[in-house]
């Protein structure tokens, strides 16, 4: 039976992801540095091997015959998710795929060595090969999909979003920001006038923050005997469903920034330890994808982090962890103030629940043109410093490595992947009122650290049904309602008015 | 041309090798216990990968066709090599494999329960098939290598060692113990009456006894930009050479056990960084075998560090580590005293340098017969306390936990390894000696904690040698005589006369 071949498929495709993700957790928290040119010939090895089990032409047979065979309503689910991976991975011809890797690559080196020198001169003739070849590979994605090209771009990494659903929600959040923005930083003012913000004093050891992010990502559900917390450079959440590797980063003069970071992966990490386990060797078992994921690292660090029914129960369980003088003379009033700062500023990654989504609104409509040619590369700084100077009021003309050169993204090739983001704290915030209306106690069950109900509803809407649906009708079935912008305006409106 | 497509095959099974190595490192240090079971198949699925990639058909024709290629020295010995491993990795049937795999893998699981319950009853069956087996896959190792069929089981761990020069060396080793442990023990019971044995009380903290072993590796030449030391239940070295898995245990009462741990395990450390790294995808370029390996990391335990000379040295670095109280009162005669204690015993793993040998011979001899078909497997009990007697002067007649139980590899199937040990320290002596007179200073650059010119000498005749030569001619090139007990007993004599 070709769906029992497709099976036996997908535990050697487990068993190799397994591999390449250990591997590189390992590599990111334990590798000695001599030890990298070695990994990463094995982990290369890995990806071709996946690459090349994954799309032989007797899984195109298999997926063909298994379409007439006997099947539960589940396993067809389960079929047509498979499909379209394959599909996904066979649409591009493997010297196309090459090329471009391999251009990507170089693209890359070249940023990181250029943007520290903001030399967007250099740069540019990099990433004019690297456009070239995404609005290529976007137009074999669209011929293969039946989509258009961005469209096609975006269906990697959500399948079903479509610019026709993403842009006018995107819009209407835009054109509320941009007027949102000046009255919120008063609004803010308004409050450091009358409270001024304190601000912690440390040093805090790396042992005792350890053990606060530890007591908390056991609070809200994390698994520890399917996972661990390790240190690495980047903050991560990787692994596998069966042991997540979470790791975060200290700094000893204060501890919130790690603490919020560790609350984000915790998000991620809940997701995949709730995943069907009976189902992790096939597509179908698998994260829906980005926005999806980030919803559930969003609602973790956005929905219940930053609210005060939260950190009305977290801040005894810092002063356990951190001693009574962490937060002396502080009530939660403070901590929202500390946590949830709003400011104009260059860098998204730095970038809060207010001001990051017009980062993003900005990328999304500039890689659009760039996709669809109407958008050249030498003219990439000014129509970034223009919207810019439209969304934020801040300029980057002089400034390229902050400008259009801040992201690893597009050097990378990764076109479509921006929307996401956002996307993900929109449907946090859905998700949120509806479970908020689901249970009207919810508030204060944070305030005491359950969080069994908001776990419960999260695994049965979302983390159960793994990719059985695509984006959109995932979060149509779980919320009643297609993608709303006004839940999250009302959100910001609610917390920074 | 074949030859470079071994190459090819060598770095994929290098790939391969890489992946599973760092997978069983993580496995044991970092991972949680609900990670285990997707691990044991990711692992198995990349044994199954590395064994059909190393044993296709293909690879006999290069092998084959190489073999009138031009070629150098150099990469004629690399051939024979590969060949060498091909032939013992194609020898035996694939459903043979299969078939002794399962019955391994059921006898130890089964070993696991009922060594714990002394049933020995219960478990001999188990053991008759493996026997049976073991027996089955000497004779068919034997007619493909045209070896007897012990010999071709120790081919397997130590290519070129044969039981005609074997056994000659190990019954000189055994005539000179069964007289001297009594000689020896009377010698301590002297030294100890004239000089009261001391004991280190602590509590003594694990992140201190770490640094200690740090800093013992780091002067001992371990390179920490390719490797490092984690904790484990069982010590073991493992990981690839450009990035070594170091392991121990700590206990907080004592650190000594600890610390001869780490600087066994530095030893075989080492061996594998010291290997040539241009070669490492070749398996002329990875460590000749288990009684080498074995050699390595006693040369280092035995031959350095249960020296007074080492101690010299090293009794201030414990004092710097641990504080001036761990050690305070005693004198090198003092630590040796504590390190070289030789006792009678049951168990090999807890024995010493003494008596060490005599279990092993034990072992030896038995399973000389057991292949042989000159004893069956329900003699065995009866049989080792025959030998457990007249060597050690104990018995285990009502205690086979402690008697043919005791030890995991011949419930899982590994005979032919036991002399290896032995052989292992044998060897480290003769190299200690070689390196002695050639450096008639030798003792005192120990004592200064200057390790260079016994690495530099094992570097250019051991760790660079790697797999080019058989087990007999390595050690035969590099000490100018064959294995030579006298050696191991003069340093027995020395040391404990």
């Amino acid at each position: 039976m070709s769906y029992a071949d497709l099976e036996a498929l997908g535990r050697q495709l487990e068993s190799i992801d397994h591999a390449i993700a250990i591997l590189s957790a390992d590599e990111a928290t334990n590798m000695p540095v001599g030890g990298g040119e070695k990994r990463a010939e094995s982990v290369a090895f890995l990806y071709g091997l996946r690459h090349e089990t994954a799309t032989a032409p007797k899984v195109g047979e298999w997926l063909a015959k298994a379409q007439s065979e006997e099947l539960s309503e589940d396993q067809k689910l389960s079929l047509r998710e498979f499909r379209r991976v394959y599909t996904n991975a066979t649409c591009l011809p493997a010297d196309f795929v090459r090329r471009k890797a391999q251009a990507e690559m170089r693209s890359e080196q070249l940023w990181r060595d250029l943007r520290a020198k903001n030399d967007w001169a250099g740069f540019a003739p990099a990433l004019e090969g690297v456009v070239a070849l995404a609005r290529e590979e976007a137009q074999m994605r669209a011929d293969a999909l039946g989509l258009a090209p961005y469209d096609a771009l975006m269906e990697q990494y959500d399948p079903g979003n479509r610019v026709a659903d993403v842009a006018p929600v995107l819009n209407t959040l835009k054109t509320f920001l941009v007027d949102f923005l000046p009255q919120a930083l008063d609004a803010q003012a308004r409050r450091h006038a009358a409270r001024p913000p304190k601000s912690v004093s440390g040093p805090f050891p790396i042992a005792q923050q350890r053990e606060l992010g530890l007591s908390m990502m056991q609070a809200l559900g994390f698994d520890f005997t399917h996972g661990r917390l390790d240190v690495s450079h980047h903050p991560f959440c990787g692994g596998v469903p069966t042991d997540v590797r979470m790791t975060t980063r200290y700094r000893t003069d204060e501890f919130l920034t790690a603490l919020m970071g560790v609350l984000h992966e915790t998000g991620h990490a809940l997701y995949e330890q709730g995943l069907p386990r009976a189902l992790s060797h096939m597509p179908v078992g698998q994260a829906r994808g980005m926005a999806i994921h980030e919803s559930q690292s969003l609602f973790v660090e956005q929905q219940l982090a930053r609210s005060p029914h939260f950190w009305t129960w977290a801040m005894p369980i810092v002063a356990t962890n951190l001693g009574d003088d962490a937060l002396a003379g502080w009530d939660v009033e403070d901590v929202m103030a500390e946590v949830n700062k709003v400011e104009r500023g260059l860098i998204r990654v730095d970038a809060d629940e207010v001001t990051y989504p017009l980062h993003i609104i900005l990328r999304f409509e500039l890689e659009q043109a760039l996709i669809g040619g109407t958008l050249e590369v030498a003219d990439l700084p000014e129509a970034w410093d223009d919207k810019m100077r439209t969304y934020l009021g801040l300029s980057t003309i002089d400034n390229p490595a902050d400008g259009p050169m801040q992201d690893v993204h597009w050097p990378a090739g990764a076109f479509g992947y921006f929307p996401s983001y956002t996307l993900g704290a929109l449907i946090a915030a859905q998700q949120w009122r509806t479970i908020e209306q689901a249970l009207p106690d919810l508030p204060g069950q944070i305030a005491q650290g359950d969080f069994s109900a908001v776990n419960a509803w999260r695994r049965d809407n979302i983390w159960q049904q793994a990719s059985r649906y695509s984006t959109p009708d995932l979060l149509r079935r779980a919320t009643g309602e297609t993608l709303n912008p006004d839940i999250y305006i009302e959100h910001l409106k609610r917390r920074y008015g």
